[in-house]
Order: structure tokens, then C-alpha cells, then sequence
């Protein structure tokens, strides 16, 4: 017994790099700092309901609790792979129209385009000069995107940086992320800690929130031991925002279950109908517990049907407010522009007083400055 | 016979991609693009005279013959080795009144300083994503600079792509370089060809210009093997811009030359001895054979005190303007605003034609100003 307490002791007192590095993280006082929320989406083409669930409506959920939440469509991140220009113009409206369809209200949520703020690259050229090679090539999501590469850009190299970047110039204090993004945030931790005991105390550290972390669970329907993700090749393994009637039906009908014909909630033992169960309950409202009083009777075949139309109930006035929208691309860009001025003056704020704490300005105002930012 | 010929056209055929790419850049036509020169100075604290007459003295040059010149104090490159804000700031503003001082004019030529300018970072982050990591790690200047370093900062890595950006931001037609440049300027032009071939013809391609090359070869007063260099630990090996006259006196009169005491002109034989009246040539404008003759009779030691006396000559009006513009630190930086603008004009210009490239901007308008910056 006691040979085990002691091992158990080593084991505490031996604090992986991640514990270490939150625990860092909350000693470090951001009393000074007001509450800040940043978050980026990348202007894909296609919003699954894993997104959905993990982050937007998350987003939503934040703006009716008054936080101050600044949004940011990353498209200076899209580019880190090949890609078609029209296609990414396009998909950056159609991001506009899907964030406000889903409930993002641009007056009371910072929401803006990351190219049209100049603050994120330059920040990220700062901060790539207090950065190391070996530490970029040891974060997993570049080894494990660039593995299969020929020819790796740049540019997904640099990738967490203007990461890093994004959450900083806005002097964030909480960033809401899945649990796959939770390195990344770390480096950014990483940076503000260097950049502050380097050059003076400058950046809040960022906190991690996972409010979302419930739905972040959301598997795959052709395969419930995975997570839910564009990235599959098959489109039937997910539920796109998009998807009309037909689709929803049909994806949900082919959903990946089991042999047990009986509808109940075991995540671990029955990850298929459990999955379905879980959407049923977010699209519904209603808890796990009464959807499966109320499907006792009917077998999971029967019950994909009931998912399904509850789905396309729940996706139909959002889906019809993203049309109504993209109509109107002026608006969409007026959006935009407005989102971008607000984010282009704290920002900038922000960086004048990076910019003086490097030593790339000098006169006594930029000094007063600096005094009354923090 | 034959097989030699032979072999010297295959030889000719497999052209090094050295040469490749100059006749690919001569290949492509810049008429299109007007003329225009970029040069970068990094504020460093001591500007010695192998740097004014290979490139300050250049650029005033080529200001009097009016062509348009961009000159960037490159702090942000300052930035890519550990650097005390402190220092950096003062020596922007040295480097600024050293160029003033050297008869740059600031409303001939557009002076101003990189970190005001925000196209510099963004387009380096838009370059980067179509370079690849292989392509910079074979870059001799990294390969040299990070080869005794245990933690290679990222900065020292992405810097040849800042260097890409700060000229091809201005559509720079042309750029002034010493013979250790010309890879990095092989960079920009392939980034602008491969820019230009993936999203629509936007910039020339850049031209180097090699003025100043008989003032490279300005060897070590201490090694005529070596280049006057700013990074020799022997400070004797150099004459700076702001030495005083018994410094110029002294490292003039320790100068390395050989055991002739004929003062002849020969740079391959007498290289030392060469190098003194190199230097002396151009302070006083005098034609070597000149030189020479006026030095019958005297040797080298006593010639040295006269190229000691001309190089303090030649300085002294220079350190005066010098002196004058560091007491009006005002002026200064009024001079690096007006400069930072119209930088920031002109490159917001082609950063827009840029993002419109890359699909970032969408509206009719936009494509129609693209049309007219062409």
C-alpha cells in the first residue's frame, strides 16, 4: 500500500508540460486585464453540425451572456494550403451569412474579416522573432499535417504563430477550443509569458474555455469511433448546416448503430445511437432521459426517422435566414467592413504599444500611451 | 576534339539554376511596370565606409539622377536576432539622421521606416504560403547564420521572405545589391513569378542592379583578405561614419599592407595598400593613376597619413550634418512620418491588387481598381 501512495505522490509532483503549463497559466493575475473572448473560423464551404454544436452555438450562447466576444473569419489561414481565390471569396461571404443565420448579432459581437485587420501578420512577425524552429516542429497538428508532404509551405509552419497572434492583439483573456486545439493555445500562453518577461508586462494569458466541450463529442455516422469532421472523404459520415431534406434523411438513415433494436443512451457501449441521441437532444431541447421514455416501443430504424425530421425542423429557419442573407451581399459586406474597423482600432491600440515595447517607436506621447493602454 | 565541344555545349545546355533564373527574370518583360528602385538598411549603431560607398552613396546617386527610389530602415529585420528595444529605437533615429546626413533627400526619395508600414508583414505572410520550407533551409545566409545556434528563432528562418515582400510590395523594378544578396533577391523573383503565374500577373520582376560593386570589394584594414565588415570584433578593421580623427588617424595608420614601400595600385599583389587608395580615390574624386603619381616618393607610412587626412576631410561635413540632425529628434521623426505615408500609400495600392489576387476582397469595385493600378 504505501509503495503505491508513494508512487501516486511521484506522479503528482511530476506535472506533465500541459498541467504545468495551465497552472502557469492561472497563477499569472489577469485581474488588469477586462474579459476578453477571441475566436476564429476558418471560411470553409461547409458548416457540419459538429461545428455547429462546438463552437458557433457556443459563440451564440456567449453573446446572450453580454461577454465581449470578438469573432474572427481567419482567411489569412485558408491560405496555408493550396487555394482557389474565387472559392475563398466566396466561402467568406457564405461564413458571413452563416454566422449571422445562426444567431451572431454584428452589433454585439465583434465580427470581422482577419486580412482586413493588419494587426494579425505583424504581431505574428513579433512574435516569430521570440519564436524557436524546434518548438513549431514539435506541435502536433503541423507533424501531423505535413507527414505526407512532398513540399511543406511555409506557411503551415508559421500557422500557430498568427495563431497566436490573432488571440493576442485583442489582449484576449479567454479562447473558447476543442480539446485537439489545446497546444496550440499553449503556445500562445508560451509567447504572451515570454513577450511579458522579456519587454514588460504587456499581454494578458490566455485562458482556455471549453463550454462547447459536450458536443465536441459528436461522432461520425458511418463510423461512431471517430469524430464528426469535413475532413472525411464520405459526406454521409456528417450533417452539414446546409443539407436540405433529402440529405439529413438519408445521412441519418444510413447512420452507422447496432444490433440492439431498442433506443437507449450508452455512449461507451453504444456509441451510434447514442450520437443520434445527443443531436436529438440539442436540436429538441429536451433531456437524454425523456427522449428515451419516448422512443421505448420503437426500434433505432423507426427512431433515425423521428432524428431526422426533428433535425430538419431545427435546421430549416437557420438554413432560411443563411439564404436570406446571402441575398444581400452588400449587407454581408457592411458587416464586414464595420466588424474590421472595430477590430482594426483595439487592435491597433494594441500594437502601439507592442510596437513601443520593441523599440520600434520612441517619443514621449507613444510612452504616455503605453500608460494609459494597460 | 569533337568529344571536348561536345561536352562544352552539354555544359552549356544544363545551365545552374543561378543563371537560370537571371534569364528567366531578363525573360520576362517589366515594361509594363515603371521603373522604380527599393532598397533596406538595417539600424545598425555604426555605419562604416564600406557600407556608405557600396550603398548609401549609391543611393544618393541615383537620387540625382532622379529616378524613384524607395529606402526602408528594415528595423523589423532588426527584430530576427535578440535585440534591445532600447538600442533599436535609438539607432532607427541615428540611422535615419546618418542617411539625411549623407545627403539622402526626403522629398526626392521616400525614407521611412519598415515596422510604419503594415504591407510588409502581410505580404510576407501571403508570400509564405506559397514558399516552402526546403526552399528557405538551403538559403547559404541562414545556412551561415544558424549553423552555431542551438535555438534557431523562426525569425532568422522567415526573414528572406520579409526581404521578398519589402521589395515586391512596391512593385520595385530594380534593387541594389552586394554580391551575398543576389540568392535572396533569386527569392523575390521567383515568389513574384510563382505569384504571378498561380494568381494573374501582379508584380515585376525584380531587376538587380549592382552599382556599387567596385566599392564592395573595400577590404579590412586589419585583413585585405576579408571585406570591411561591421561584424569583425576588431573595430581597427573598419573606419565608421562617426569616428573621430584620431580613430580614422589610427586605424588608417595600423592599417596591414606589405613590406614595398612604393605606394602602386594593385589590388590582386598589393591588396592592403590597394584597398588605402581605393578609399582615398573616392574621397577626393581623384582618378587612381593620380594617386599614385602625386605619391612618388613618399611611402606607404607617410601615405597613410595623407589618406588619414583626406578620409577626416571628407567626413567632417558629413559627421556635422550628422551631429545637426541628432539634436532635432522632431524633425526626425517628422521625416519618418511623412515617409512612412507615402510608403504606406503606394504599398496599400498594390496590397489591395494583392488581396483581390488572393481572393480576401470580392466587390466589383475592387476588381475594377485592380484594373487600374496595372
Amino acid at each position: 500500500m504505501l509503495t503505491r501512495q508513494f508512487f501516486v505522490k511521484i506522479r503528482t509532483n511530476f506535472t506533465p508540460s500541459k498541467n504545468y503549463s495551465q497552472a502557469a497559466a492561472n497563477a499569472v493575475s489577469n485581474k488588469q486585464y477586462p474579459k476578453r473572448i477571441f475566436s476564429g473560423i476558418q471560411p470553409t464551404g461547409s458548416i457540419h453540425l459538429g461545428n455547429y454544436l462546438g463552437a458557433i452555438a457556443q459563440w451564440v450562447k456567449l453573446q446572450e451572456q453580454n461577454e465581449d466576444v470578438i469573432l474572427s473569419i481567419v482567411d489569412l489561414h485558408s491560405m496555408t494550403l493550396p487555394h482557389e481565390p474565387k472559392i475563398l471569396s466566396r466561402n467568406i461571404l457564405e461564413m458571413t451569412a452563416t454566422l449571422l443565420g445562426c444567431g451572431i448579432d454584428p452589433d454585439r459581437v465583434v465580427l470581422f474579416q482577419q486580412s482586413a485587420v493588419p494587426a494579425h501578420t505583424e504581431l505574428c512577425w513579433c512574435l516569430g522573432c521570440i519564436s524557436t524552429m524546434a518548438r513549431l516542429a514539435h506541435l502536433p497538428q503541423y507533424k501531423e499535417k505535413s507527414k505526407d508532404m512532398k513540399d511543406i509551405p511555409l506557411g503551415l509552419f508559421v500557422y500557430p504563430i498568427l495563431q497566436a497572434a490573432d488571440i493576442l492583439a485583442y489582449k484576449t483573456t479567454h479562447v473558447p477550443v476543442g480539446e485537439d486545439q489545446v497546444q496550440q493555445i499553449q503556445l500562445a500562453q508560451d509567447l504572451a509569458r515570454m513577450f511579458n518577461s522579456r519587454f514588460g508586462d504587456t499581454f494578458p494569458i490566455p485562458h482556455t474555455i471549453t463550454t462547447g466541450a459536450e458536443y465536441a463529442r459528436l461522432r461520425s455516422l458511418r463510423d461512431p469511433s471517430k469524430k464528426m469532421s469535413k475532413s472525411d472523404p464520405d459526406p454521409k459520415s456528417r450533417i452539414c448546416l446546409t443539407d436540405n431534406f433529402d440529405d439529413v434523411v438519408r445521412n441519418i438513415k444510413k447512420a452507422v448503430t447496432d444490433f440492439t433494436s431498442e433506443v437507449t443512451y450508452d455512449p461507451e457501449g453504444r456509441p451510434g445511437v447514442s450520437n443520434l441521441i445527443g443531436i436529438h437532444s440539442f436540436v429538441t431541447k429536451k433531456p437524454v432521459e425523456d427522449i428515451c421514455k419516448e422512443a421505448e416501443g420503437i426500434n433505432t430504424g423507426q427512431y433515425k426517422l423521428v432524428v431526422a425530421e426533428a433535425v430538419v425542423s431545427y435546421l430549416r429557419p437557420i438554413q432560411d435566414r443563411i439564404s436570406y442573407y446571402l441575398k444581400d451581399e452588400r449587407y454581408l459586406l457592411d458587416v464586414l467592413r464595420r466588424g474590421g474597423e472595430k477590430a482594426g482600432e483595439i487592435s491597433e491600440r494594441n500594437m502601439e504599444e507592442v510596437r513601443c515595447r520593441l523599440g520600434l517607436r520612441f517619443t514621449a506621447k507613444d510612452k504616455k500611451k503605453v500608460q494609459l493602454t494597460r
